[in-house]
């Protein structure tokens, strides 16, 4: 009956990350039917002021953007110190949005094969319309229904984990510089009777899915976090890398206990180095990002129209590893990274994760480590280089460039650790060590033909 | 030259907590220096109304008792909303002591046996003069020496975590229904070198440090706290365990996400249920606890005299476990405790821990779960019975009974799991997965001579 108990669930996950199992589906006619559903399936965006969403309001008491309901998100300014980082003050705007959602993939085996059932989905924010998603993308406000929508479907399945057999439950973080707080709830849900597909909605295998990672802006950031959750059996960790877990752990909890972050709230009209002229919010340097208002009329999604702030990022990001090979391991390059929005002061975050255009004018000695190394690494060198865009219901055609680059020799550096993607996996399972920038590329990073996923799968 | 690595932690902590190995010092001495220590070391407690301390105030802006100097602690009222709670919303009193202290454990081997630097050390709340404590127990305040006394000694084998080797450094919670967000980073560091012993300091293998266990009030809080994180070898997680390590995970993710928890800061005078007549803040019906003031003369301490707020727990608290054999492992049964001071909405808790007087005059009916099957368990059963102090800083006379009763058959509740020693062991890897209450049950439970600890340690 429960045929699935009988292999483990790192060789399920491999045999479906493997091209040469059966599919249910075929992956062209997959991409035809996001082509086709884009007749259907879309949004349209028009720009208006801040000052004029009719839905929103800038609050008198705090001087944040907030919804009139009182839900959803606000759009706040907040002053941060950190005084032991080299910028030891600065004031921001940021999204608030303390409920916990639920990102929820739904797999079930099809002759033997695991397959995840996806979404197609426009958000307002996606510079190319439809993105593949998970299964359920709920905040709670979605699934107690604020805004008067239809039920999100196949939602009940991640309602009561008693019912089904839970392979990922885990709280994560989103990105600690633009959300205060900000996580949800990652979730993998194994089921066995028959689940009825509805429109827009699709069987596919791993391997299909990493298919789908190596082009642009398909696979939308709430997938590529929930598949980096996935508990894929790399070989095992601390046997031949470079640190143990234990020590990694230990190096977490040093810049944890000492590094002080202080995120005080602030009228946004009031942050330094920010305008608002009650049209968007900007910096006096046109870096970072902007505030602005959106009017959003959707077909076929839940809501037909309504107005909402979003972030539009400045220039396309970088979220990118050094990878190489200690002892016949593969290692990635990552950092312990503090932000201000960090649930828990600093995460494991890429060898580079910023936006180059705030640096490429400046003087090299000033660059963020190892970003040098990224932008001019030789053509050869470059094992993955894939444009994946953020949540497109927050971020307004906001990018980031998905770079992995392999070098001979471990660098060091006193602030880095090399890891193996085992460790990752295995930090994985908790909450609040592995950023979703690193989650991205770790989804990515799977995906490649010479990933040790890909090695193990060819069943 | 690094013999230890030879042989691998667990098996090395295993020797250490075993009876038959050779010690540096022999126990009955040691308890002649706790004796003989009393003479010299030790604290004269006066209580006085809160209002007539002189280093601390009642700040007119947050109605919090706080410190002239702005630092250490302040003692803050907070109203505590949790909808989905039997008793959804109170107020309370509570220690607001944000910075990350260092619980610090030196360990050395001598003649190839473990043992561990304990400090002799009075504090104010003690009802027995001494406790035995870490090595090191330092505020921030301490070691930035806020209160001008002289440097805490050994502090430097944990300031740099790279010039030792680093068995444990995980921050970890203390009391969530009396501090906001307290935690303490707990680490154990072994050093190869000599390392001269100062008055009040000894050496003491693990076994030593379990028959001291046994006795009422001898080992500190904070040193069954920093006990608990050792790495010992239990038997592995998952292979013949109730619920897989991941089950348990996902549990407490369930818990973390589905409860809302809002705690807002209010005056202590403002407090419902709650009364400050100058003098002491009690609770109207007598319960919970008092906050009262002291004036402490120290001798052979850091500093001769100071005056403090401190809390005095009404009655002695019950923090206790039910164990059973499941498939030949021992399994407690836990429970994910959801309290306002803690720093993630939830963590693992004992089957019970609360203070009986509470309950014991009401129904039966209205008694937290397991109560009264371990307060009327028959004599045959109590495998530990032993009070233990809470933190003498702080607290003033307060204690917990801690409790272990054996039963035959794992009874089931929807809201607790059975998991095993070694369970919690890789639990505590992590900071905030395992509260102090159940850091305090599992340090005496591995004390026990049939604890699989002590079975593995015959060697």
């Amino acid at each position: 009956m429960r045929r699935w108990e009988d292999i483990s669930i790192s060789e399920r996950l491999a045999r479906s990350a493997s091209p040469a199992v059966d599919t249910v589906g075929d992956l062209d006619a997959f991409r035809e039917l996001m082509r086709s559903s884009a007749a259907t399936m879309y949004t349209n965006v028009e720009r208006v002021a801040l000052s004029a969403l009719s839905d929103w309001y800038e609050c008198t008491d705090t001087g944040a953007f907030r919804h009139r309901s009182g839900r959803f998100f606000t759009i706040e300014g907040v002053s941060v110190d950190v005084p032991s980082m080299p910028i030891p003050r600065w004031d921001q705007p940021i999204i608030r949005q303390p409920e916990i959602g639920i990102l929820g993939l739904l797999v079930k085996e099809f002759d033997g094969v695991l397959h995840c059932l996806v979404q197609l989905k426009a958000e307002p924010g996606n510079c190319n319309g439809i993105q593949v998603s998970p299964t359920v993308q709920a905040t709670r406000s979605n699934y107690t229904r604020v805004h008067g929508g239809t039920e999100t479907p196949y939602l009940d399945y991640f309602r009561d984990r008693a019912r089904h057999r839970v392979l990922v439950d885990v709280r994560q973080s989103e990105q600690g510089s633009w959300f205060l707080s900000k996580r949800n709830r990652n979730m993998v849900v194994e089921v066995s009777g028959d689940v009825e597909v509805h429109d827009g909605f699709g069987w596919l295998t791993l391997a299909q899915v990493h298919d789908l990672l190596g082009q642009d802006d398909v696979v939308n950031m709430d997938t590529r976090s929930v598949l980096a959750c996935l508990p894929f059996g790399e070989p095992a960790p601390d046997e031949r890398s470079r640190h143990s877990t234990g020590e990694l752990l230990g190096w977490l909890t040093e810049t944890r206990a000492s590094v002080d972050i202080s995120v005080r709230r602030k009228p946004i009209r009031e942050l330094n180095g920010w305008h608002y002229d009650g049209n968007i919010v900007t910096h006096e340097d046109s870096r970072h990002f902007d505030v602005i208002g959106v009017v959003v009329q959707a077909h076929g999604r839940e809501v037909g129209t309504w107005d909402q702030p979003m972030i539009a990022a400045r220039g396309t990001g970088l979220t990118a590893f050094l990878r190489t090979t200690i002892d016949g391991v593969p290692h990635v390059l990552v950092h312990a990274k503090v932000e201000p929005g960090i649930f828990d002061v600093a995460e494991i975050a890429p060898t580079v994760q910023c936006a180059p255009e705030t640096y490429i004018h400046l003087p090299r000695q000033t660059w963020p480590p190892f970003l040098a190394e990224l932008l001019t690494a030789d053509a050869s060198r470059i094992r993955l280089d894939v444009t994946q865009s953020e949540e497109g219901g927050r971020f307004l055609r906001t990018r980031s460039r998905n770079l992995i680059v392999d070098v001979d020799e471990p660098v060091e550096h006193p602030d880095y650790r090399w890891v193996t993607v085992s460790q990752l996996a295995e930090l994985l399972r908790h909450s609040h060590y592995v950023n979703i920038q690193t989650r991205s590329l770790l989804a990515c990073l799977r995906s490649l033909r010479d990933s040790p996923t890909a090695v193990e799968s060819i069943v």
